[in-house]
């Protein structure tokens, strides 16, 4: 097993700045459920989003971005097509890139086989929950949809061995987030139960650590930097209205580090 | 002529709080405009949403998942294709399902033609506006968009109608929701002239309806409950400062319901 | 060079109150992040908004609707064969249509070649940023991905030329709006660093200006009113809480031009 240590605030501020200061482009190959909020929390974080999708301008544009974010929820034919060519295209210069493998496991046979094909593309990171990387590591879950029923920790240790494998970094996010490379693990504690009831909160986080990646060399510090930001603006966010206001707040809050706090 | 007797709020509560409580998984393949705020929608009320629309996958995911949407809003050759394979695998279990055609009429031919193959595949309940309803019976509408210029009144007799044709439940939303079976009818008065200049509000009722629906064994009562909870989150919803302050505020009261008021 | 004359408020309201009283139907066929920001802009400022992107349907509901966006940020074989049968239609009857060329430019060679054909179709308007007209104009822009990196006063030359060679009125948008029909040019100064940080507030505009045509036959003050109401609206909008609370207020302010404010 892994070393586990918990981050500290002080790892993540610089990798936070340096993303404000260095607007990194990411290209986005993501979910049509979440296009909007994604787009709106890089630009809150100050990165770059562009959602080019198209099988003939994909592999151009990799080189143009930062950095790449595919993430398969509302996968079809045409949008695999496309995430194929535009992974593909990152082995050639060694581009930066995160795999959201949503949804993925027993009951969606096809978006599990066009993940393992990703996989074997060398994401820099995977980001999911629980029951993805357990069901990505061939372990079985007890998720039936996109929300995970699996605590982050027993997942662990199927996060260590894809690591290992894939020599790629896992992050298992939820009550607890988890990141490592099978050798050392960052956790980041804190957060908020309404994280969970906002759609898109997951899915931006890899946008974001696509963005975090995009302008750094330690991915794995990056990535658990990305963590901890999604989780502070989600303590600071306003709990005190309903989940509107709590999604509009988390956006606020995200959009106010290194301004107003940290 | 069915009778028609107003839903009282006593009766809607035990079906509202039956989605919280047991947290139905709704298979969504809905139109592009409203996927975000339809997750959200469903996510306030308790439930949870699931988008998966690959003409691979919707089959088998129709089996896992507690009830499936079905909207035609922007509909195409692939989805089009997903939502027959999907409406035609409830027939098999006799899984509960809810059919939205909109901007069903005249103008848009291919839609009516895939809504009425739809029809034919038994959904449990079909909620549109007026115009809508009116065009799926075969009568004029004045609208020539997705949003109604007729009253709900007017399309009561087609509703009825339809209803005991297509052995359905018809739900005639906008001024005065009607909810039909074709002998029994709730009319649920109230709700905000505001609802109506959001957009998705009826997109993300149809929602509420699949997960009402799919907690219960009443679906006439439960698609009349899910009306009931969208017009009074919408009478609470926040009316003085603007447009995107009301949609905000709106999603909150969904999300309020059972905690602070009813 | 045209001769440049500043927009006055003056100006602009009548068109602002005549969308409100004839509440146009605008046809979008627009990108997928875009979409729901787009529709709520259109219902804020009193216009309807109907996605329509079947190739079946396209061409019927150009006629039904009182003007055409096309809007190429997510273009794909599908979407780009809807644009060029809805613009190919809008011909035929001289209909109002606003072309959105996101993104267009060297890196991208797919969309680039389709914006070059739409151009052809004699949209009535085309709003761009500045890297997007210089781009259209076959001029170098700095820009790699959506966000312009060029100033609005640099491509006004560009946008004259074309406007002259395609017969069109070009709005070049940043951080001073230019409206030009290549000999009239109207400025419009103002609006807020906030509105770059909010995605959709470009795509939004081009909607706004779909339907401001689509109720006047002065097309260049029609144009440049819809840009004097989007900057209006972001100085107006609430820049105190964060970028969510931002964009939520930035519809509330658009839905009050004509009650509390202008």
């Amino acid at each position: 097993m892994s070393v586990v240590k918990p981050l500290q605030a002080a790892q993540a501020i610089p990798f936070i700045k340096r993303v404000k200061d260095q607007c990194p482009l990411v290209h986005c190959i993501t979910n049509d459920v979440v296009q909007n909020f994604t787009a709106n929390v890089l630009l809150a974080i100050g990165a770059s989003p562009a959602m080019v999708i198209a099988e003939q301008e994909v592999t151009a544009f990799v080189n143009v971005a930062n950095s790449l974010l595919v993430n398969i929820g509302t996968i079809n034919n045409n949008t695999a097509k496309s995430m194929l060519l535009a992974a593909t295209e990152t082995q050639k210069n060694q581009l930066p890139w995160v795999l959201d493998p949503v949804a993925v496991g027993s009951a969606l046979i096809y978006r599990s086989e066009i993940a393992h094909q990703l996989l074997l593309l060398k994401p820099t990171v995977v980001r999911g929950n629980a029951s993805e990387i357990l069901a990505l590591g061939g372990q079985n879950s007890s998720s039936k949809g996109p929300d995970s029923q699996d605590s982050t920790e027993s997942a662990l240790n199927a996060a260590n061995l894809l690591a290992q494998k894939y020599q790629t970094i896992i992050a298992i996010t939820g009550d607890v987030d988890y990141v490592t490379d099978g050798h050392n693990t960052y956790s980041i504690a804190g957060g908020d139960i309404n994280l969970t009831k906002v759609t898109g909160t997951g899915c931006s986080l890899s946008a974001m650590v696509a963005a975090f990646i995009a302008v750094s060399t330690d991915a794995l510090l990056a990535t658990a930097s990305a963590c901890y930001m999604m989780k502070r603006a989600g303590e600071l966010a306003n709990k005190q209205q309903g989940l509107g206001t709590y999604a509009v707040s988390l956006l606020d809050q995200l959009s106010l580090f290194g301004d107003s706090h940290q």
